[in-house]
């Protein structure tokens, strides 16, 4: 004969039935039954329940009633229930109340039926009362059941319900149902009885049975409701399984000084620290604790009222994170001096306590080093690094009237500062003045690059998330928000306008990269450094360990990836020394170019008419150049440093055509001579260097096989620095890296130049040094023709912010703005591909290179420094397809430690 | 016994020893040998020659001397010669000279040495003037034998000789050869004679047989001369071949008056009529035919004077054209009465001439149509189908001082027309005044597009061959020459210079696109059109029928590729049919937008602040689009016609920000009110929709899904134009062609929209007609995800012009500006990939595309609409991957009718 319902003792048979997987336990009795069922095994006084199973639920679907025999067992069990708790159903001296709830084997949030204290009656609300002496609960339980039944089993519309209540609370001038008495809900218990006949045309239930009966029907047929079956197609679950339903005891800690209720952490949520922390309510009940209507008691109080109660508390709570291992967010209600664990989850913490918690427990002995770093997110890891606003303090300046503007969250952490409008103004005031600076513009370019890293904080008002202002933001660790629309920035005037607040230069704002939200005044901050935080420093030396392993992964290589960071300055390198990389993925040169010291002598360069006047303009810049690559060598003492030639367009360099013109027109109509003749030149030279679409003009490879002066210039300042750096004991490991190339006869032209010069400087400094020649892939004819370009390149570094570039054929610097953000809200783009690499068209392209590239050059070095460096799921792709490292900012290099081993624990041997 | 030599008559004997194989005689006897043995085995009278083979000098470069045996031979077969000529070597009565020549089984053109005249001595030189009379012929033909043999056999320096001969001229006052006499000769003869013995420490040899055998040995040397072995190594060729020498009777024209020499073609190379065509002259040697010192006589007068030689050439050259299958140029002489062929080869000829031969002769039987079909290149037929100066006027105005500049030859052809600097002038001066317009600019825009369209002819300064003005020129087969630098444009003063010559609007000018010069002034045009030229029009027949041949390829589709052209208008689509065309592949509907009358309302639209305001200036637009369409597929009755819904950015459609900046600042500056506002609020709306790279922006389906409105309106245009002509017995095959798509979900989005709209018009119309929605593929994700881009697209059409754009992130507009010239010039690129399909690049793209896309769809329709469509090369490659057809400018499909033939034939059946 079928069996329909399980016992909260029968474990072990379903179990049995599922042949030991728990995949086939929930099929049966469900997620939530498979949860209570486990509990009680685990020895855990839960509340005495049976579950239905599936199959009933599924017979009824067929059959459009009850199979035979469920009805009798579900007699049965709740005999056995009143006999566990020593309670009757229906009976109003000593009643027992059950609740009812679905339970599918997917978890289908709100889209089936609960219906709460079952087996209330007129007779035995009155018991309850005697029994709690709290008349005001009772009657506000009844009229909940009366309300749920009627809505859920019974198909009366919410508002049937609600109306009365409404009336009668502004009859009486209440605001809440706190306000609500005993008599009160009394009376409403009254009026929902008429309404509950009105629109059902029968009376409520007063048949506890019944009650049961009908609440078990309602929820099977909850399954077939038009919001399950609409969720189950939108997420792929089979209409075929049915719902279990659980029918468990009610308890109450509201029945008198040897009841009580509470909530509890088995740890401390905030700061991950082994102690449990929570609170408790003698004489009440759960939602008292929430409310916060009375004060609450810590837990540890406890033990004072109820010794035993407390430490039987502690022993389960303990047992339960053994049993789990995780740290527990627990319910608990003692009734009449009875514990009863009424939920326990997983509970939520802070990123500092997952790190905390997660590396005890690896301590201690619970769970691995590789469960402990799979708990782990890299959110957590990110938010662990960046300054932030404490939420109250932001929630104090919101209800203060400081709330500014909302804009894209590009770089995280937070920044109080100054407002200046202009990269020289912001650099002046930071440098010279010393203030925390807020740089504001409508937009920023390379050469405001310069106010960016001064600042404190960045805001723009166009742009998104990976706009220059974003990039260049995240690459340096600044919070920055960018695309804030609704700020008017007046340039002139040096002001700026938003959600009716005025803001001049040199006003205080703070700035919530987290959020995307900027106030005005100071909010305070607090700044995290890696080193401060042990939990986490350990978490990703076991991180790095994983990674590390020869035998993570199949195929070469057999080690996970390491990570590397993308650093052009010395400080850079020291900071991602610290943060854990392994060398320097990509050191753009021409930020060294933008320096206001330097920059007119690049100009002057660019405009050399003659060769020679250009090595001259050139050999002033060498040993800047020289002294940079030195700081950089000595950071990274020991680890490998991929150094990329010149990469933009010359244009970058030069004044702005725009305010040029402007400049040449207001001198012509004025009529003025003094000074257009240069100008008029300038802006000609300036024009000619104009392209229709720079990203795909005359830069990287193509600007050196044109112009070679500068990039030999920068390969002999390489090998000098370099050899300097081994003559004094610093092991440098230079690796040149060649961008935009698209074809090997682009590298067969350059790269013998450049060796050639490598080779003279080692000779003239006699002295020897491993080093290497490579390449960008960021071009999409070089991944297709990998093989070719392996010929030549020493190793790939993959620019993945131009590969989805051109893959896409989306100009970064337009695209945002112009579809990225309709793109993503239709569906059309699952995500930003400039912030996750698209792996069915830009990541197939990687990984045919790799595999073509490897094809002819087996010990290939693989690596990526697009922005997609520090994309956590951009890192499990580079994992999959064979990357020696990933390079990314040196301050998401912790995130990307993190997400290297991840991708190796979960592809482990693939 | 080895055999060393081969005699004249034994080409059986070489053939036997080769098993036949052409390639086995040209490696034993050299090519040149091989040649002549043919030719006597065809029965040709050649003067008697024996050739001396590889075997022998491998033999000599090894043992440092003839092999044994070889010199007996050498004897035996001259004296066979003697025999044939009844002449004897070293005899003053009757003297046999020979040449030797080296002939390897590669041409090595110039590598290797020939010396003629073997045989000439003091006395035979006397000899000579006795049978001539012609002493002056004698002397010179002794000293030149001095002078090789010095030089070739000797190693004289060629200054030994040059100088006295100098110095004899000026003491002579002689300027020329030609003025030199007989005595003058005989006085270098003695001078070359001293000089000889100076050099050498010897005497010139009097012994024939000694000047034989060193001659034979000096070509044997010469295999491993300097400039030969360096031949080899950048050929490729075998050090191992060595050279055959071929050792031939000279002839001579000039024996008296029973002599004469000539040249002649078989066929009229000018125009390909079947008729003998050459001149003579009696008594007289080659060279004076070629120096045209004595007016020859056409070659039919040669009957009267020499019936039976006449009689004799006729026939000879009938059997070496049948033999060769080819047209021939023939070089003879009569030496006594006796003809000898001295050479034979296959003549040049026009491109009006090599179509009506190899029409003819496939008519005659005597070659295959697919042989005739593959002697066509494509630049014949191109060359037949542009209008052309004649070259003689061409140089005639070259000599007058009228050149002016030259630059790119963008687009062949010739124009003849008065100068307009201005697109709006050019299309006022032509169509009002109906003159023949030149337009010049720096460079030109969309919107010059109706000042070209009405233009004979494009000059422009600036740009490449695949510049905005070289495309549309090459699309509408105008007549262009870019990127003519050295010219100097003043479009204020509406003048330009180059050259020293300033030419002022409406000054005429000759603009020659094939060859990239302009004249100033008019030089005379020929119009040819395909109609006219019956052959062309018979071999284009031929070579469809050689592509719709079911089996001509293996795989999907069998037969080979269509030839559809690109066309906006109905007249285009005309010509497009009168020259081939069985499809329109690209119908780019901006074109139409972009029209005088209809700009504003574009730009009403564009700048609507609703959408009801934009469908508003939409539906006035409507009824144009709709004329346009309805004559198309009137054009194209029966045939595709694929559509491409707007493409290029909205702000094409706008005035130039720059001017309008000028404007604005001249205002203000001014202090000027009037129009100010309006000009700036149009400015600020220009520059919002400014992108930093439009080429990878907000166009194509990204603008169609931001503004569904204006493509929504085109497919309502489209589908109400063919249900129109469907009625009116017209048979109309539309197919939507949405562009720039990157993922199948842009596909997902917009495609079922426009399917309704087509839907509800058919509905309304009441009728019901085949029609396809399809693709571009130009993004590279597009084709990397080919298979689920077919899941929603009918077609593919590769729009390779951004394919290679993205693929190599070379910007069009200002690649060939900026470094592709360079890159060509570097060989770092070998062909333009704008021109010329990359193949391993873009063309592997390409292939991927077809065959991850018919893996979906087997029935995909795969076409090329980029301007490689009409480029031979290009056109082969689509046939090897599976186009079904390629589309090119109408001007084009006569070409790519030929090359889709070609690339059918060339792979066949592979």
């Amino acid at each position: 004969m079928a069996k329909w319902i399980y016992l909260y003792d029968e474990f072990g048979k379903v179990e049995k039935l599922a042949r030991g997987s728990w995949d086939g336990i929930k099929a049966i009795v469900g997620g939530k039954g498979a949860g209570l069922l486990d509990m009680t095994r685990a020895g855990v006084p839960v509340p005495p329940f049976f579950t239905v199973t599936t199959m009933a639920c599924n017979a009824y679907q067929s059959a459009g009633k009850f199979p035979a025999g469920m009805w009798s067992e579900t007699l049965k069990s709740l005999k056995a229930i009143e006999k566990a708790t020593g309670k009757k159903f229906g009976d109003p001296k000593n009643p027992l109340l059950v609740s009812c709830r679905s339970g599918a084997k997917f978890s289908m949030p709100g889209m089936m039926e609960t219906i709460l204290n079952i087996g209330l009656t007129d007779e035995v609300v009155e018991g309850i009362i005697t029994a709690t002496g709290n008349a005001r609960f009772a009657w506000d339980s009844y009229r909940r059941l009366i309300e749920m039944f009627g809505t859920v089993v019974m198909n009366v519309a919410d508002e049937a319900f609600e109306h009365p209540l409404a009336e009668y609370k502004e009859k009486k001038g209440y605001k809440l149902d706190i306000e609500m008495r005993a008599e009160d809900w009394k009376e409403i218990v009254g009026n929902y009885k008429q309404v509950y006949k009105q629109e059902t045309g029968k009376d409520f239930p007063q048949d506890p049975y019944n009650q049961l009966s009908l609440a078990i029907e309602a929820v099977f047929k909850s399954w077939n409701g038009k919001r399950a079956v609409a969720y189950r197609r939108k997420e792929g679950i089979s209409d075929s399984l049915g719902t279990a339903v659980n029918i468990c005891t009610m308890v109450f800690g509201n029945m008198g000084e040897d009841s009580a209720t509470g909530v509890a952490f088995t740890r401390n949520p905030s700061t991950g620290e082994k102690k449990m922390m929570g609170e408790f309510l003698l004489n009440a009940q759960g939602e008292d604790v929430v409310a916060g209507i009375r004060n609450t008691e810590p837990i540890a109080h406890l033990k004072k009222y109820m010794p035993r109660s407390y430490n039987q508390f502690m022993k389960i709570t303990e047992r339960l994170e053994r049993h789990y291992k995780e740290m527990q967010d627990v319910e608990f209600t003692v009734e009449h001096g009875k514990l009863w664990m009424l939920q326990t989850r997983n509970g939520k913490r802070t990123a500092k306590a997952a790190v905390k918690i997660a590396v005890d427990m690896a301590k201690e002995g619970l769970i691995t080093r590789e469960q402990a770093i799979l708990r782990i997110t890299p959110d957590h890891v990110d938010a662990l690094l960046h300054p932030q606003f404490d939420d109250s303090a932001m929630k104090q300046a919101e209800n203060a009237g400081k709330f500014f503007a909302r804009g894209v969250n590009a770089s995280p952490g937070a920044a109080v500062g100054q407002v200046y409008f202009e990269a020289d103004t912001a650099e002046k005031m930071a440098k010279e003045s010393h203030q925390q600076v807020i740089m504001v513009r409508p937009f920023t370019k390379p050469d405001d690059v310069h106010g960016m890293i001064a600042s404190k904080g960045v805001v723009t008002s166009e742009g998104g998330a990976t706009s220059h202002a974003a990039v260049v933001a995240r690459q340096f660790g600044i919070p920055c928000v960018v695309g804030a629309s609704g700020v008017h920035i007046d340039l002139e005037n040096k002001t700026m306008v938003a959600n009716g607040i005025t803001v001049n230069e040199g006003d205080w704002i703070s700035v919530d990269g987290a959020s995307g939200r900027v106030f005005v005044g100071k909010i305070p901050t607090i700044e995290p450094t890696l080193e401060q935080q042990t939990e986490l420093m350990t978490l990703l030396k076991w991180a790095d360990e994983v990674c590390a392993h020869k035998n993570i992964r199949k195929g070469y290589p057999s080690t996970g990836l390491q990570v590397w960071a993308n650093a052009d300055y010395p400080k850079d390198a020291q900071r991602a020394r610290a943060y854990g990389a392994v060398g320097i993925g990509l050191c753009r040169t021409e930020h060294m170019f933008f320096e206001t010291s330097r920059l007119p002598i690049v100009q002057k360069m660019i405009l050399a008419k003659t060769s020679e006047a250009r090595v001259e303009a050139l050999n002033q810049l060498l040993p800047y150049q020289r002294k940079d690559f030195d700081g950089l060598f000595e950071a990274m003492d020991g680890y490998p440093v991929i150094i990329r030639l010149i990469d933009p367009p010359l244009h970058e360099f030069m004044p702005d055509e725009e305010k040029l013109l402007e400049e040449v027109i207001t001198l012509r109509v004025k009529g003025e001579t003094q000074g257009l003749k240069e100008k008029e030149s300038l802006l000609s030279a300036v024009r000619i260097m104009r392209e229709s679409n720079p990203m795909l003009g005359l830069r990287g490879v193509r600007l050196s096989i044109a112009m070679p002066e500068i990039v030999e210039m920068q390969v002999r300042a390489i090998f000098e620095a370099a050899a300097d750096c081994v003559k004094r004991g610093i092991k440098a490991k230079p690796e040149i890296m060649i961008p935009l190339v698209g074809t090997v006869k682009e590298l067969e032209w350059i790269q013998p130049r450049l060796e050639s010069i490598a080779k003279k400087v080692m000779q003239e400094k006699e002295i020897k040094f491993k080093h290497k020649f490579g390449t960008m892939i960021e071009v999409p004819r070089a991944a297709l023709t990998a093989h070719r370009v392996a010929e030549k390149a020493e190793f790939f570094s993959f620019g993945t912010n131009d590969l989805t570039q051109m893959t896409f054929a989306y100009s970064r610097d337009d695209a945002e703005r112009n579809f990225l953000v309709t793109y993503q809200e239709q569906g059309i783009l699952e995500k930003n591909p400039f912030q996750t690499i698209d792996r069915e068209g830009v990541g197939e392209l990687m990984r045919w290179a790799i595999k073509d590239g490897r094809a002819t050059r087996p010990e290939l070095e693989v690596g990526i420094c697009g922005e997609h460096g520090g994309d956590p799921d951009s890192i499990e792709w580079c994992h999959l397809i064979g990357n020696n490292y990933v390079s990314c900012s040196p301050f998401r290099v912790p995130v990307a430690r993190l997400a290297a081993a991840h991708a190796a624990l979960k592809h482990k041997n693939k």
